[in-house]
């Protein structure tokens, strides 16, 4: 086949870390902060800290490095409250219980250094009620400078009730949504944007985008990207089919939730907990045969452009839904088969961190539990299967540029082809041989 | 005389700037903000804030120098929800409204480059309730990292009514007090304080340092800011005789509110108003006679260290006090008197921005009016009067350092030297010629 030029996020493998969770360490050669926080294999709490730090991040590169990954996507890192940071107090301060802007300065360093990718997470539908800009309108009405920075329905302000009289993120008061047709508003979200791209950071992921329910803003949010970095990668956080937002002008890619779906319909079989993922943005998922599969990845690589579909972030599993193994009740199997067909269909294969260890967890918190770092706690073969895919596809780039080609899809098996690679899937717990008809599926 | 040498704010004239009042600019060449703001001569009001910038102070340093000013004190610049921004939100950054940490480094280069310094104003006795630690602490309770920085003594904490489950500023929860004993809470403020000092700033004046009942932390501030710039400028906001914090250990100087209640008790006389003052930090003033008046005078100048003398803030009001003009009923010349003694006397004489041009007003709002810079409305004279005696006073250094000497005080008049010079006092509005036997008072 043709080599095609791509761009480094088409097809990378990206890692999510949580950084509350990761790895406690402090500056090197300096001690951890010491809290303080809870214990770091204590069942997660909606509102405890275990102390994760960028430093940490950094610090086990060398571990990210050796099963294959190529970028980072990094759950929000700036000053906040909550400890999935996702009510942002500050837009351009790293969070202090990260370790600041040094902390993200080093990390970038090191990861760079190593050839990894860093991207961001922006929360810019609203803000934390601890945003400097609502903290002023809560204190002075009317009379603040920012008194057209939120949607405000009255004053005083009654932000610790529930319920608020100003819009808020599902009516949660402690989400208030900002105006970004203030323009002052725009100015400061485009300049936040911009800050953190010439700050080094790759690119952004990007928190309910479909909140903000204006075009505009997401076109000169890309051209302010792009105009600091060119190669930044920007992603959404779309849940279903996103044709609006992948024309070109907005994102490069989604989360591609709708994938996480198919596979593990597909993969999952008997062993799928379906009452699990029904209580989350996954939905309840429908075990699926292989022609079915087939049909809905056929779709979704039809339906955007060959470079949306080589970027879209494939991925299983969040912070937002429960753990790979967990959805699949205990069985490494089936989480090893899931993980390797990310690796080898078109798009960014992105493991949640701990995925590749076998980490479980069910709803939030409990699926934002502190990594285990001790291997011999490590379920055995997820991580091997992990970087072994990582390998053929760093050694194979055709894996990342050439198109899904179905060659045979029937009950549990599915066959494949990626230019010149043939995949064979057997979602079934029985061995399967089969001949295939491969005149003019391969080159 | 023989000359002493003495640091930079021994004697230096000073002139206190309240950043939202004072000029609205951009940056050179660009517009002012916007806003929205009250109109700048509107009667202030406790919660509106103006728009004034430290832009715009820079841009009136001109004005400054022709007045003679060697040294700004700037009231908080910090990040607050405060119109005066003694309600701490981020000792890091300074307040967008005022233009961010570009105008103030703005600020302070056009300011040095004429010769003046800056000191600025630090609170780090409580916080305002919109600091990230103390939002923190609200949303996540008893699990946030932060649960030792306040004095709680209850969660949930309830900060939005007006019996605080904390420790407050006068019980005041909107001003929760920092906990200066935990070491992660003195560390952090002793940063604050280095990092402005290395930043540029020629020094801090202390918000009521004497509610921090520490005097080690005091003394750590003291070597932390000097470590930075042994130059530094370090005076406490304290209402009385000092003499604890100016043993050499803490403060260079204290705000000399002593030294106001004396010079406006003989100045004052007849046309004071005691009912306005009595309702102030300044305290119901009693009329002084010359005889009384110097002896408060040299109870203050005997009581404190030459050096501390030389030092201390002597000023006649302040954002804390009704202003001078309102103070004496409109009587500019003896708005004239008291502040032509201020820069006659020992220590760094210290005019309130708009004092100079007879702004007017009684207490907190009205004493924060918008400065007047049209010539043609102000008060004739005064300005004059403070631009005579600001020069007079670099010509002829002894004014800085001699002591002072009573020669003759009866009744409404006072005579005394300054080294070389004899001062002679009239606060009556009556003609008085005297003889005075100067054998031996005057070298």
């Amino acid at each position: 086949g043709t080599l095609v030029p791509v761009a480094w996020y088409e097809g990378a493998f990206f890692y999510q870390v949580f950084p509350d969770r990761f790895f406690r360490a402090g500056p090197p050669g300096k001690p951890a902060p010491t809290g303080p926080f809870e214990p770091w294999e204590a069942p997660p709490t909606l509102r405890g800290f275990k102390g994760g730090t960028l430093w940490g991040v950094a610090e086990k590169i060398p571990y990210l490095v050796d099963l294959g990954v190529e970028a980072l996507y990094l759950n929000p890192v700036f000053a906040s409250t909550a400890n999935h940071r996702y009510h942002t107090v500050d837009y351009l301060q790293v969070d202090p219980v990260l370790g600041g802007n040094a902390a993200l300065r080093h990390l970038l360093e090191v990861a760079h250094a190593h050839g990894i990718r860093v991207i961001l997470d922006g929360v810019f539908n609203h803000t934390g009620r601890g945003f400097f800009a609502f903290q002023h309108l809560l204190e002075n009405g009317p009379e603040s400078p920012y008194r057209d920075w939120y949607y405000v329905k009255g004053f005083p302000l009654n932000a610790y009730s529930p319920h608020p009289n100003y819009e808020a993120w599902w009516g949660n008061p402690e989400l208030p949504k900002l105006r970004v047709e203030t323009p002052a508003v725009r100015e400061y979200l485009l300049g936040v944007a911009e800050h953190w791209i010439r700050f080094g950071a790759d690119g952004w992921r990007l928190d309910v985008p479909n909140e903000i329910q204006d075009p505009e803003f997401w076109r000169a949010f890309r051209r302010r990207v792009k105009g600091a970095n060119p190669e930044a990668y920007i992603v959404g956080e779309i849940w279903e089919e996103a044709d609006f937002w992948l024309q070109g002008d907005m994102f490069d890619a989604t989360m591609n939730y709708p994938l996480a779906r198919a596979v593990l319909g597909f993969v999952g079989g008997e062993a799928l907990d379906q009452e699990l993922s029904g209580r989350t943005g996954l939905g309840r998922i429908e075990p699926l045969q292989a022609l079915a599969f087939s049909h809905r990845l056929e779709n979704l690589f039809s339906r955007y452009r060959p470079e949306v579909v080589r970027a879209q972030m494939n991925l299983l599993t969040s912070h937002d839904t429960p753990r790979l193994l967990t959805l699949l009740r205990g069985d490494a199997d089936r989480a090893r088969l899931a993980l390797s067909l990310l690796f080898l269909l078109p798009g960014s294969p992105t493991v949640y961190y701990g995925e590749e260890v076998g980490l479980e967890g069910g709803h939030d918190p409990e699926n934002r539990g502190g990594m285990i770092w001790e291997e011999g706690r490590w379920k055995k073969g997820i991580r091997e299967s992990v970087k072994r895919l990582a390998r053929l596809r760093k050694e194979r780039p055709e894996l990342r540029t050439a198109p899904y080609t179905r060659i045979y899809a029937v009950d549990g098996h599915l066959a494949f082809t990626r230019g010149p690679y043939l995949v064979v899937v057997n979602a079934t717990p029985f061995p399967f041989r089969q001949d295939f008809p491969l005149h003019g599926a391969l080159p």
